[in-house]
């Protein structure tokens, strides 16, 4: 059994790293708040023992040898990147319960037949650098790891640069190694296990999610001399767009999904007609057929307004920038989680995840599963984002013994 | 005469100081844009052999003595602070207009009854800084300087410590003293002069303005695993209400205008439902009781949206932020640039303009005219901004004339 207290402990230690006034975390990947994690958890790892290794897109490994180290290790993790006003637990929670369960083998003196990691991967969050899921994505071979190197914030700063800036551009290739299972734990980030007053949920899959940006072009005039029939107003048509896009889930409940969440307006000033909107729309669904149908919409409604009645003068152009269709999960690594919940009567269900996760990417290369543990209403993606101790604990415990019982075959 | 091609490359060398890519200039107020800027012009000044005084406020005044400097100075001037995508001509035409006028009178060796001045006012563009026309405000009393020097941009920084960092923190205080008159030359920043085929606007007054701040809020969460009924999406509401609020000039052409031209989302991060949106209200209006309709109209609809309906969950707050009624400038001088017009043969006509100027301001406390010309396809905040070198030249003499006969009582 892990130590769920020490589990907790690491939690808060981590979360004091780029903490924020209402109790979240600000760990934008590959700033200095993402440094300062990264050191600490791999400082963390390395006194538990493990060899610490760093590919080229920062990616962190941390193994434990086994009995043969020729068997394909056996691997959990998550990331340590936060939003821009997210939570404690939001990808910490995966890594430090990978921590955790080093640490009681370690206590318990056991040894392995396959070698076990712990992997920490780089921006899974997507909200300062595209592709989301960056490490792991390059590792599965979803992107070349140069293409994500070349990724640039909206301050034109690279990935490659702020690698070698905060000193995680390590020399090991991305990916191109067989992982024998990968195994995630994370807060469900959604309302269902709370609601239902279970401890774990068993992942099965994941939404598809496919992203776009975008950009509505008008002209920028003073907003005090130009009369109202003059104008090319690009907030006037981004904002009836939005509203449209917006109702586009409404046909595909329970499990459509849209949002627009970065929205940018240019030149951005009081007295000026807004010339220029960017902004992105997030669409996701369990059924690639229904995922397909969302996006022609999305397609349809951007053509309606493209220069037509109302908004003439007004360009409305649509760019593709990410999509992940639904993935099934391994059905044997989720029959094993499940198995542990049993076994440790633990009360639990089978769900999927709407939310993107490393082990979306890396189920395409590797064995994955999930293990999802409640958030206090369900929040996420938000300062106040909370989870119980004992629910931590009670993942961190089915993850131990899932990861035993696969590597040792 | 003026010098028309000297005012143009006074124009030209000033536009080199925070030139854009497009053509246009940011020098944003008390940056180091607007540092340079202010070197050069005043330099520029002091070697027409003009006095420089700088105020607490950095309004910059340049004067030329008279045969009796007991009589309040005849001052004429603008301001070079620009938008962040502004344009050459905007401020900077009045203030060079003014040197190209002392250049001209030192040529010519004449010496005026009453002083005249030069102004730079500081921060009239309100775009990082509110108020907007700060300096032209704080000199006529509308606001304290300390309220000026305490005001912020969204970094959090101040106007007192930018004024303090760019050197241009005087020793002068804020208004306190008598101008005989203040004549300002502009381009329009509206369409009406160059459809209508004439060089110059004799300007009677400025629409009244009233700025509001909106802020929505809601509550982020996750994109993916957050169902679409449980969600407290602010930027659903704010485009709503934006929508709406972009209609409520339409009763009250030709005067009317409404613009939303700042709009910030938070967190901003693609894959998080927005928690907050801030954006600004700019309404406009000749008439002193429709513009109060207006503004009781956008209350109305900020309250029908305040948690209400569709929006359960999502709030509305409307903060007021500044309000400048409707201004008549002084009848006298209005005549006086009218007659100008006539005298010189410049094709002219009467106009309102839409735009706040520090005139504005100024004709609380002095007796105020304003002399337009047209800009091409009457588009100014914006990089392409442009002007005839002809037209210029034109303002500019009425600018001379009505000086003179002004400083002549
Ligand atoms: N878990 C998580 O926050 N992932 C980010 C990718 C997504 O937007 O689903
Ligand atoms: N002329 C000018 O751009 N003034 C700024 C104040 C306003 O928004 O009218």
């Amino acid at each position: 059994r892990v130590d769920g207290s020490r589990l907790w402990a690491s939690l808060m230690d981590l979360a004091r790293v780029g903490a924020t006034p209402k109790g979240g975390n600000c760990r934008l990947a590959l700033t200095d708040e993402d440094r300062q994690g990264r050191d600490l958890v791999a400082g963390w790892l390395r006194d538990t023992g493990l060899d610490i290794r760093v590919d080229r897109l920062g990616n962190i490994f941390a193994r434990r040898p086994g009995r043969n180290n020729d068997l394909p290790p056996v691997v959990t993790g998550s990331h340590i990147d936060t939003q821009p006003t997210g939570g404690r637990f939001d990808g910490n929670y995966g890594v430090l319960a990978g921590l955790e369960v080093m640490r009681v083998l370690n206590e318990q003196s056991i040894t392995t037949e396959a070698p076990m990691e712990v992997v920490i991967w780089t921006n899974e969050e997507g909200s300062r650098f595209v592709p989301v899921m960056m490490g792991s994505g390059a590792f599965a071979g979803m992107f070349t790891p140069e293409a994500a190197l070349a990724a640039r914030d909206h301050d034109g700063i690279s990935v490659a640069d702020e690698l070698t800036r905060i000193g995680y551009a390590g020399d090991m290739p991305v990916g191109g190694r067989t992982l024998g299972a990968y195994f995630e734990a994370h807060i469900e980030q959604g309302p269902v296990l709370e609601k239902e007053q279970l401890q774990v949920g068993v992942v099965t899959g994941s939404l598809g999610l496919s992203w776009f940006d975008v950009v509505v072009t008008g002209q920028e005039a003073h907003a005090g001399p130009t009369p109202m029939e003059y104008r090319r107003d690009a907030l006037q048509t981004a904002c009836a767009l939005v509203s449209d896009i917006l109702t586009l889930a409404e046909p595909h409940a329970p499990h459509g999904r849209v949002t627009c969440g970065e929205f940018r307006v240019f030149p951005n000033s009081r007295n000026v007609i807004p010339g220029r909107v960017n902004f992105s729309v997030d669409l996701r669904h369990l059924e690639p057929a229904v995922l397909t149908a969302m996006e022609q919409r999305l397609r349809e409604l951007c053509e309606l307004c493209d220069t037509q009645g109302n908004n003439a003068g007004i360009e409305v152009e649509l760019l593709e920038v990410q999509r992940i269709p639904p993935t099934p999960f391994a059905p044997k690594l989720v029959e094993r989680v499940r198995a542990c919940a049993e076994a440790l009567a633990i009360p639990h269900r089978d769900m999927v995840t709407g939310a993107g996760h490393d082990a979306v990417y890396i189920s395409r290369v590797a064995p994955t599963a999930m293990i999802f543990v409640p958030c206090v209403d369900g929040i996420s993606h938000n300062e106040c984002e909370d989870a119980k101790p004992e629910d931590l604990e009670a993942g961190a415990n089915i993850l131990l013994h899932a990861m035993l019982q696969t590597a040792e075959p």
